[in-house]
């Protein structure tokens, strides 16, 4: 793996344009019935017309064997290696919300919570508060100022809230309060490092005023708060590749973590054909887009094969919106696995397929699991793609004399 | 990959030959008429004959979407990472002439230019000039010492020219002084770290002595530098692999990048047959073969699909006297590739094959990028190839106990 800034040297401004379509949890296991993965079953013509033009392939977003997260997965995608660029949980969630996070700015994840006369955790969420619920109680906590630090509460669904604590000197190596289970009281804030120490202070003084203004709001009478985090350090898309990259996501955790690599964030509609409409409607203005379909993985993590496959075959019924744009590359393929066996984010290698004139295209005649096991791109890290992307569009010049 | 400290620990010399040929820019892309490669279409009876015995597979010099020059290119086919030891410009340059450049020498690319009375740079390569008058100029400059460091100028063709400073302190951190455009004068040559100022001073009073004695020699009647570095140090070939390798190759620049890890290098002639009878008459003398074919890049970077595939095949046809010697391994690759449809160097992985008695082979009929992608070398680091080609020698211990 090559590092950022070698990119970034050999990097240039072209008018030749790229389209990455993620399908979120693309990668699947086959149903024991048939022997063939969601997408095995799916019927793609559309995408399976572009391969006389690509290569296939697997991709690890982290390293075989590794799970990983949406931010794990999409900072692969995007080029950065998601070990050294981990991002924490509460900034994740806070740029879920599009939260403006600044510079020394500690985010956590909060839930609302119910707990008894005795302080003890009886349900984690609430009994699942309406979002509008979950707005008025964080306008209440809301604003707080403690011992100098400023806490700003914002909603994002049910019983999910943000809570930011913004001030000098704040180290976020603090234990999360939520106990993860029910039954026990929530942990106090703990120190990890000794340097962490105003911000555990901060966080227990903050509890301690929530509890007491939550105290008549029964079910939500409590918050539990994990992922203690800062936004990463890392330098932005156009400043290693030299792009104008734009995302289109309807969800706003991918909206999020676009604009953490310094990607604009266009509105667009829930639907897939909305979002390739929206890429339509934009492809003027950019050279890098990112399109975000999160269906395939609800369907996954909720177990259901036939819906995950009837995702995948709207994406490839909106995909000669994007062929007709004719880009210099297309990139199809997901952040991570979601397999409906699993219920869950997986391991297993993600597909991929990669369409370009200069590709050296290796002829597979459906994208699937089995084909992209035998591709061109072989299996390789995902952090690769976005290099191979960039010198397929002829935007990387040669290394080394 | 391991590092090369523990290659040393566990590399042994033995009586085993290894022959590597590379064919430079051997890897390409398909003729649309025809859906195949240079490789694909070139008739390699003879190459095609070691397969049974052989393993196929396809290798990255650098890293997946990475265009390697020449340097990297060849560093990794030697063993080496190629971004650890990349070599600057102008030793490069240097090493294409064959320069004996000694340890604590500045290397740098010049390039002789026109300058109108303003001092304004009308012409960064003086209409370019023939070689036989850079020469003259050359012997003008060459040889001048200023503030105890010694310059020393050699053509290298048209008006490309090396000068090298010989003297203590000399530290490269200076930019270059070519501004890589016409209209504006030519730049001073500035610090980029402190302790480059003695280079810097030296640099500047050089190019204003150069300026005087070069100001009746219009066109050529200024000087640009560019790529000041120093020779990398690197444990040569010996050390690690403890090998006795010999370099035949007909091109100045790849004598010189094998000179770089410690190689000998013969006398050769300039067409394959003559390269492939040089290897014959040597090879009693050597354990490591490095045989270097330039038909083909020059080829590839001239656009020309069928001067490409005759070169490939001039090697066929030459194949018989290597492997009539029988050597214990034979790797026939390229440096990087470099696909006619392109005419550049490019970033696709490069086919190889290798050799051995004891590769566990995967029984291909042709050596081609195609089945290249199924073989049993898999996709791979062009570094990790060295290593392989030591193991298949039955020239490495056991790691471990």
């Amino acid at each position: 793996m090559v590092s950022l800034d070698l990119i970034k040297e050999i990097s240039l401004k072209t008018p030749s344009k790229i389209v990455l379509v993620v399908i979120d949890g693309l990668g699947g296991l086959p149903d024991p019935a048939t022997g063939k993965t969601e997408l095995e079953t799916a019927r793609t013509p559309n995408i399976d017309k572009l391969l006389p033009n690509a290569i296939c392939g697997l991709v690890d977003p982290v390293s075989p064997g590794i799970t990983p997260g949406s931010g794990p997965g999409h900072l692969a995608l995007f080029g950065y290696d998601p070990v050294k660029y981990n991002i924490g949980r509460g900034v994740l969630e806070a740029t879920g919300i599009n939260f403006n996070l600044k510079p020394g700015d500690v985010a956590t994840r909060g839930n609302f919570c119910t707990v008894d006369d005795k302080g003890i955790v009886t349900d984690r969420r609430a009994g699942r508060i309406a979002t509008e619920k979950n707005a008025e109680l964080c306008k209440l906590l809301d604003g707080m100022v403690i011992q100098g630090v400023k806490v700003l509460c914002a909603p994002v669904k049910e019983y999910r809230f943000v809570a930011v604590f913004r001030g000098p000197g704040l180290i976020p190596d603090v234990n999360d309060t939520d106990p993860e289970m029910t039954g026990v009281p929530p942990l106090s804030a703990k120190v990890q490092i000794p340097a962490a120490a105003k911000l555990a202070r901060v966080v227990n003084e903050f509890i301690a005023q929530a509890k007491t203004i939550l105290a008549g709001q029964h079910a939500a009478n409590m918050i539990l708060l994990r992922g203690f985090s800062v936004p990463p350090k890392m330098p932005t898309m156009q400043e290693i590749f030299k792009l104008n990259p734009v995302a289109i996501a309807s969800y706003p955790m991918y909206r999020g973590l676009a604009k953490l690599v310094g990607m604009g964030v266009m509105d667009t509609g829930e639907t897939v054909q909305e979002e390739f409409a929206t890429l339509k409607e934009n492809y003027g203005k950019y050279d890098y887009f990112f399109l975000h379909v999160k269906g395939t993985d609800a369907a996954g993590e909720d177990g259901d094969f036939a819906r995950k496959i009837s995702v995948i075959e709207q994406v490839d019924a909106a995909m000669p919106v994007l062929i007709n744009l004719n880009p210099d590359v297309i990139v199809v393929t997901g952040d991570h696995s979601t397999p409906a066996a699993l219920k869950a984010h997986s391991w297993h290698p993600v597909p991929v397929m990669l369409y370009s004139r200069w590709c050296r295209t290796d002829r597979m005649s459906h994208f699937s699991e089995a084909n992209c096991r035998t591709g061109a791109i072989g299996r390789m890290p995902t952090e690769n793609l976005m290099t191979l992307m960039m010198a397929n569009a002829l935007k990387l010049k040669k290394f080394g004399a």
